[in-house]
């Protein structure tokens, strides 16, 4: 990992579909960015949690899997050279508008006039049960928080744990791939949504899935091979184990802002509040956009981290150039440089 | 063209890309909608002006053609079955949230709990240049004031009038494929983007494109088989005949918003204010979204549209559940009907 010293006109911090269409449109209005992200890949959730997952709702796209939204906005940008700055996390902002410093945890430092945070719900990582050796079959591979590919499971004996939208949709979704799946969960009632908990109920009926509430993860038994079974444990004490290949735990994300607040930054409730339009936030120059931001009446879509990315480039380019009147175009003018 | 009455949740008018991907949001959420159009097809100015104008900036489209970009909404929106009211016209909006009743110029009555307006620049039809016969020439298919396709000008002789960008990218984007192109303007000077300019400088140097300046159209010169030549007049009065076949006129559009006054809207400067982030217009329940609608710091995007119509139409489900809290899902949650 090398430590750079880059200069540039706007410092995009996550690199997020949010973040990549941001850069984008930092690029159709002739500024220069950087993309800054803690992972080391673009695509933020879509490329590390879901990506194989389907995405109904974007624009003209009417399916289309997480991770090839993310290579398409890749694409998009590909014209541009957008430097990447990835397993970097910003640690420190200092500055103003028109002359800030971020510096990287690495120790780079990136000069930016404006600063558009994509950072969606921060850096993130899994709820581990608390089970002893767990470490050890996340690194034999057995133990998965997300899945990435689902073809791994292929005829294995699958254990999943909890009770929301991932542990059931996750057992729907590997019903037929599976050898088997047992899904445990220490209340009696899932979460999900209504027609999730019906094809639910329909696949413990076929004998797809093996319910066993209320059960709580009890012990990980394998050896120098990998995780053979798993014990469970009753709410009155009665332990049984499942054979098992893998171990499949949702138990939702930790996440973490990181140090906005001593930033100077104002957050609410783990976001940003901004002005709808412009999404600058508190500090003049410093926009924020997708999941991390929050106005009156915003919705949680993707569409609106696009759109917000828009805005916030079209605000920034005031704070870029100040002393030029921004002569709004559409792509269909300009054109895009071809490479 | 029969006369129809129908019950709705949401009546949607104006069915280019804002109106189609509004109905699509609307769909997600549960809510009937129909969409109603003055012109006979749905795309609005992107089927009916520049259906294969390329378009670079939606999220995750590289490029798309307009036409391609109606497609995909029309595709997006099939699992649904939105009824169409095309060819038709809103007279008349009455009524009040819960329970509006809109009129077509052809009599058919439509019930809504919520209206959306995506009523772009309103209808729209060319400014036409005061030429003798020339509805005649229009419909021989010589007279053109928007291009739909373009290789019906292959090897034509090919003059084009005006001063504009409209003006100058289509004499660039036929240089190499008509016969001759001569390209008149009664000033000097074209406004067009820089780049645009500087190469239609170089288009003119090659004598692919003829420039006449300043000049005006004169008299179109035809027989029964349709157009044969054009005489242009300098300021000072030369006539000069030009071969043609065909006459591309570039003078701007007539829009006309219709009778929103009429109806208690309120407009400012022939667009409707709105709140940010729910898009209602100053009455309650009807919502204004993509060119049509105007609030601070608004960018005129197709990108902007498509989030506003994703806005208005969860503002909408209030209207149209009143006693409903909405649960918020994601595409991927919820999945489409499959059809």
């Amino acid at each position: 990992m090398t430590k750079s010293s880059i200069s540039t006109d706007v410092a995009i911090i996550g690199a997020g579909p949010t973040g990549l269409f941001a850069a984008f449109e930092c690029s159709m209005l002739k500024m220069n960015c950087v993309l800054i992200d803690t992972l080391d890949h673009v695509g933020g959730q879509c490329s590390a949690l879901y990506p194989e997952k389907p995405i109904y709702d974007i624009p003209a796209l009417p399916k289309i899997t997480a991770q090839e939204l993310i290579d398409s906005l890749e694409k998009q940008i590909a014209p541009f050279s957008v430097p990447r700055l990835l397993s970097k996390t910003v640690t420190e902002l200092r500055g103003e508008k028109g002359n800030f410093i971020l510096t990287t945890h690495k120790g780079d430092q990136i000069h930016a006039k404006a600063v558009i945070i994509a950072a969606g719900a921060g850096s993130f990582g899994p709820n581990r049960p608390p089970l002893e050796n767990i470490e050890l079959y996340e690194r034999y591979g057995n133990v998965h928080y997300y899945i990435r590919y689902s073809d791994q499971f292929k005829d294995k004996d699958i254990v999943i744990a909890g009770g929301g939208d991932s542990a059931v949709d996750w057992a729907l979704a590997l019903k037929n791939k599976a050898k088997s799946i047992t899904l445990i969960h220490r209340r009696d009632r899932f979460r999900a949504a209504p027609e999730s908990l019906c094809r639910l109920d329909c696949a413990i009926t076929e004998q797809k899935i093996h319910k066993m509430v209320p059960y709580q993860l009890h012990q990980l038994n394998g050896d120098h091979n990998g995780l053979n079974s798993i014990d469970v444990i009753s709410m009155d004490g009665v332990v049984k184990t499942l054979k098992a290949d893998h171990l499949l735990a949702f138990f939702g994300l930790t996440t973490n802002l990181g140090p906005l607040e001593s930033w100077g930054i104002e957050t609410h409730q783990g976001r940003i509040p901004v002005t709808p339009s412009t999404c600058q936030s508190n500090k003049e120059g410093i926009y924020a956009i997708g999941d991390v931001s929050t106005y009156p009446g915003k919705l949680k879509l993707i569409l609106q981290g696009f759109s917000e990315g828009a805005m916030a480039a079209h605000a920034a380019y005031s704070v870029v150039y100040p002393d030029m009147a921004l002569h709004f175009e559409h792509s269909t003018t300009q054109g895009i440089p071809s490479k």
